[in-house]
């Protein structure tokens, strides 16, 4: 069961459930995907997956002979991914269907040697070596062309962008822009080459497209070649085409041709994506915009007062900045009872020192609180109104709240409310208009509890009730008696 | 009737109706548009017209004199053409107010006449061969524009991809794809073989964009001729424009004029079609990172616990797997009498191995089970609260459950549900808060039933609720006794 | 009041309300804007509209002496905006506030005069008949750039597109392009024709762009000369740059790079709408596949049968045909009184056939069909199941449905129903499950009658109760010893 | 608690917050981040930061030796950003999490020294003046590289479109597109700059893109070189590239690979930002054009009378003029208090001419206006049709509605309403279908009260009830005989 719910968290989310993973128990000799030490070894091949797609085709194109360093440097690379072909036959696979490890190797092998096993023993094989044997010179046209199956490993890094889209620690918008740039420097690095190759193989030197710019190109250096390769790619890809080199030959033409057919759907492809980024970025700034516009306007054309209007910016300002919390849809999003656990978690201990719910039952309180909504208020808020009719009871958390009383026309400020208190509840259960204005007099953050859901609460639970107007009448009794309002 | 039903799918889903095909009787001699030998005869007609996108533009430009092969291979195409219109007046068609298929013969020729007859009769006509009567030179200027007449064939492709777009078989996205690339690519074939008309066709050779570049042209192969052709007008497309191969007189200079404002269209259409692909194929991925990111943010900052945190994240997670399946908007969409029918094959198995319907009458059973919801959940989550205010029964159909008692502060697994136990029912039935906790041991497969509804069905069927309640009793009393719980 | 009206159509939506435009009374010699005649006016003027926007640049770049035939057109066609100016002083107009027409010569002035009218005319004033009286040469570089005061008249063609993308009567998509191509043809011709002004004007002819790749290009034709102009503006609008025809001193440099940078902005801004309407082309065609996609794989999974599965379907394939019409939408946006409006006008005469509200007074039927909701249902679908609960009350406006019963559990055709009938009332009125299934053998348009609103309306008419169970009664009550079913 | 207010409206609302600020009471010699004169020095810098921005780059590249002016004016810019950095560590800041102004010098020093200070001061060291000390020669290559730095500046830029893009009183798409326009420029000036730059240091002059194209280049004027190397540079950026200029050297092309790649992404940057600002445009008339077309559609197929077809599309074009207003979807966002305070503010003096509501009690009418909602109304519109259910209480604010009566099948009109009249009171009130129709005969506002909820309104004022029947029953007794209704 365990292994159940940290697959969940691996799989989407990989850091989530990290700390979980040592304790998955699987058949000795088998690794688990989810081992730290195996994503160490994952990590350090994307760097030689980086390595090989850029030193085979560039060896392709540029390098007639291999020094022996490099040689050995490949045979080195090559060898490590046979050790993780020989690992993948050790290493545990999530099935899809029940999302369960699967630990039992001959399913494992099964699995393996039916999909990518071929591929990638194609790709690791080291036909320089193997040349060596018949020939002396190891690094022929055909061994380098060999070598392109190398880039197979580049679905490595296909996967782990994949990966890291869905992993919410990293920024989408430079995920996605880093794989772009990724495929675009690919596209680059490959297209110079090719292109430098073909030119090098043609017959006749002067007519190729670097041969017609520079006469005796294969006694420069091999940076200058190079850098004339990509400057001829990027010239094309960005479709520059200044046009001091170009295809000379039909050959050369032909690859142009192809390449230019590629960068249509490439450059169309960068900047859908661009657009993408760019719509989903600046959609709440506009958002904000357009409703305070609207308030402004709406304000302004019906002549309001200017306290009026500043309380509606202020509270547009507040949810625009506390927007980015989402709390009210993520908990709605949730089933019932983790919203229960959530609330049971939160609210309880501030409805406990509340002097209304002073000796109320545990299951009450239980009820009360799955049902309250936490809502933030920007400063000097009116939150009741004299006079109007209850709807709600609100419970302050944190903030201030200014008890008001109009008298004679005139506001008065009769109390200040702080954290733990409540407030228009006696509307509420006495079925009065409100008898007090409330307002903010700070950031607050307040417990909204419905009317009819309060009542219904207290209708079903007969003893509760008894408490809860007992606890009101004792407190408020003398309230009653100075505002001269009948309980009814 | 049998007709119309088939008529829907074929229309907008030719593969989903393929195998009623069959049934429908139409008059003798008459072809109906969804019999699969006219659909095997439209695909190979379809080759053909590809082979004519190809080979016409290229014999215009190109091919001053004909190949008594290709000669021949054309009029073996055109023929095939010319079956199809004699085909057309015996093929049955839609009408689009009836949506009936139309088999009168008459009707089907005022139809295709007073349509598209004349142009499909002029994309027909064998032009040289009549030409050759008159004159020894079969393939003149004249006779290789008239056949550009054959390019009207094309319609047949453009109506092919409207189809194939609607086709749920096939990959939205490849389908669009591959549209755009058909288009550009025939869009670079027309301009090369164009401008290379233009080109030869110019008094003077040397002052032509060909000429300029190369100065006997003419006596180059036709392959060289024709890649420098294609590869002028994909530099002109893609706007690389090398400046290598370009406009020399005022004749190409219109034409390149025509040409690249057609391709800024193109251009601004392929990117529009691309944009549109990458937002649609991202929005899921970026949805799932914004509703985990959030809830990840609501847990710290509110300091929730770690188990409450990762059955939030758990759930999400289920829900952006399962969310492919769209089982509930699937269901809503539809009408009432269908929903009743899937939920009746789906759930009537089920409700009759519940202890608690049993004995029901069917009328009650079947107004249960449409009123049922599924629901999928992940492992390890809370789905009923001990002392919770009851708002649904719960069924389990397939996954596990734990029954957990809370005993001194301390939780204990009771019991463990399997398939086809039903929990939940005793704190709704009994007007009491749930004297249990229930949570998920594996991932599960419930089914979900409203205490309102179920109220409401039992209230109607007064002889159904007593053997309801009779069942809940005798299962329950032992339990009600091991709980202290007063039955009220 | 007739004013207010037609100008809400005519401003908004020019042709629909032009049959009402001949009944607004306005004072004496003055015109409406809405008058067909000045409509004609109007539309004569862009035409010359459009020819300004050609010959102005055309001429100050390539037009050193004027030809009298082409100074007599240029002054007829001034003459016609100077008529124009005159006009607008006896044109009423709308005012923004109160949506009425003013046409208060006095109002009408100050409005013109305070707005466009010394913009309109400097853009008619004729400069060279004054120039002629000083000067022998008319068309000297002086008057030449003064003309171009004349392309102030595009704001016509401006507040035109304005309109048209508004009118209904053509397509947006066309519209848009219309527009963009319009903007960008305008953008090629003017930077054409400045570019030659430059080059032309310039002290070294061998130093500038044309000089520099046709030494004597003044000799050239005035065509090929206007050719090589718009070929090098396209080739540098569209990104192309061949580098045959380029930049060749200083100031022809700073015309390129402020061209350059207003062409970054065009082509955005043409990818933007392309995209925009590419987005929108796609959306419906999408949805219908998505839906499709989740109902096959929904009904896969759960392995409904197969007449379920077409059901569902033919459902989604129906409504996807119908959903252009929008009739909820449309009908749900409209206020109350005229949805009443409309469905008395529709369902009045249907009801009137209905048995069931045989003599039922007037006040209860037009509550009834202001309260039903007409469908389409596909063939071969069910809408009422026999034993579920019932929920609404149908009747059948065209189509067929057949009435079935399950005897023995073979369902077996009752009846057929056709136009006028009405079904599922039995177990609505009864209070019964419904005793028969009901399913559309042909595609079927229905009214629905929701049960709770039925329900209400006869409980507040007592009497037209009583007329309607009268009705049942006589009708089914043959039905009911039939099939058994007790009356309650 | 006037600090916090304020501070909303000044991070987010610059202007709305603004006469406010002289209010806030900070520690002597500090200065509040909201002070206009520091707004005003703020601006002052931006000044001098676009000059930064120009100068730097261009000093780099083409003044080789500065002029005594430059050097001057130079240092004096370095000694006000130097007066700057003095001066924050006097300004108060914002801190995040309590929303307050932070005035304590030491945790202002501590928050400045931790963050930019450091860059700041290295962005304005004067340089060169230092380097004199040693060095005769002013502005060596080193100097003018270090002064690079001052770019940091830039930064300053970047804050200030962040702020103007939430600034109401600017449009969002001018301040989207000066962003965009300022970036293009800036990047185009750099990379002219560098490349010159580049050029100018290399070895062989020949072998250079500036001195291929003009042999002696140095000897040109400064304003020769620098228009040419911008328009290389703009050439590149909007992927034009003639070819005319290019790179010779591979220092030349590897800076060309890196700034061609980065026009890559502005391009995209570019494109995206239009199209999303496009999109949005759009989106408007595109809605109304859906509307005005399902409406047209939906009156032709069901052959509705042209009177309804007019009311239809009249109401349909005023919603879209008054859509703007977004009058419910601002009031709705708001939270009670709030709404009930404007509705108080805008129809108590409305309510109080009404006879309906004469001598009600205060507590009622508050409860009555926070219930309403204004509608604007089209001319000829029907409100309430005769004999339908009633369902609403209008209130005439403005405009005019007839009362007309259907006498023998004809409507005759009874009475013109004007503003202050209230109808359909006697439908609700007396619960009889409502015995006349109104409509209006101009644009009118009207107040909306919906019956059910007057009616609970009145049910709990039980005093309050019987003045509103007496009050009903006085004015319209002489009604009820005229009309013979009886009073139920």
């Amino acid at each position: 069961m365990d292994n159940i719910s940290n697959i969940f968290h691996n799989d989407l989310l990989p850091s989530l459930g990290a700390r979980a993973n040592q304790s998955i128990k699987l058949r000795k000799f088998i690794i688990s995907p989810y081992d730290s030490r195996y994503r160490i070894w994952e990590t350090f091949l994307l760097v030689l997956v980086v390595y090989s797609a850029w030193i085979y085709p560039f060896e392709l194109a540029f390098l007639r002979h291999l020094s022996w360093k490099l040689f050995l440097v490949e045979n080195i690379v090559n060898s490590f991914f046979a050790i993780d072909i020989i690992l993948t036959f050790f290493l545990a696979y999530l099935d899809h269907k029940s999302y369960l490890l699967v630990d039992n190797p001959k399913r494992i092998a099964a699995r393996y040697l039916s999909s990518w096993f071929i591929l990638d023993v194609c790709s690791t094989i080291p036909y320089q070596p193997f040349g060596l044997l018949f020939n002396k010179h190891g690094n022929g046209l055909a061994y380098r062309t060999l070598n392109m199956l190398r880039l197979w490993r580049l679905r490595r890094l296909s996967a782990l962008f994949a990966r890291l889209e869905k992993d919410i620690r990293l920024n989408y918008y430079w995920i996605r822009c880093t794989k772009l740039i990724s495929v675009t420097l690919f596209a680059i690095h490959c297209s110079g080459c090719f292109i430098y190759l073909i030119a090098d193989t043609y017959p006749d030197p002067s007519r190729t497209w670097i041969g017609a710019a520079i006469p005796n190109y294969r006694s420069e250096s091999l940076w200058v070649r190079y850098v004339t390769a990509i400057y001829w790619s990027i010239t094309t890809l960005t479709t520059t085409g200044y046009g001091d080199l170009h295809a000379e030959n039909p050959r050369e033409m032909s690859f142009c041709i192809c390449f230019m057919l590629f960068n249509l759907g490439l450059t169309a492809y960068l900047i859908g994506n661009m657009t993408n980024l760019v719509v989903q970025g600046s959609c709440r700034t506009r958002n904000f915009r357009d409703t305070i516009h609207a308030a402004s306007r709406f304000a302004a054309r019906n002549q309001l007062p200017e306290q009026i209007r500043d309380e509606m910016l202020a509270h547009i300002c507040l949810r625009y900045k506390t927007e980015g919390l989402k709390q009210k849809e993520t908990l709605d999003s949730l089933p019932k009872a983790i919203r229960s656990s959530i609330a049971c978690h939160l609210f309880l201990p501030v409805l406990e020192k509340i002097y209304l719910f002073d000796g109320v039952s545990f299951t009450c309180r239980l009820q009360l609180v799955t049902t309250m909504e936490a809502e933030y208020y920007p400063p000097r808020e009116t939150i009741i109104l004299q006079n109007e009719t209850p709807t709600d009871v609100y419970i302050l958390v944190s903030g201030a709240v200014e008890e008001r009383i109009m008298i004679d026309g005139r506001e008065k400020v009769e109390k200040l409310l702080s954290g733990g208190d409540i407030f228009g509840e006696i509307g509420v259960l006495c079925n009065i208009p409100q008898p007090l204005t409330f307002r903010t007099s700070r950031i607050s953050q307040l417990l909204r509890l419905n009317t009819t859901v309060l009542k219904n609460i207290i209708q079903e639970n007969k003893h509760d009730k008894e408490i809860i107007m007992n606890n009101l009448y004792q407190v408020s009794s003398q309230l009653f008696y100075h505002y001269d309002i009948v309980f009814r």
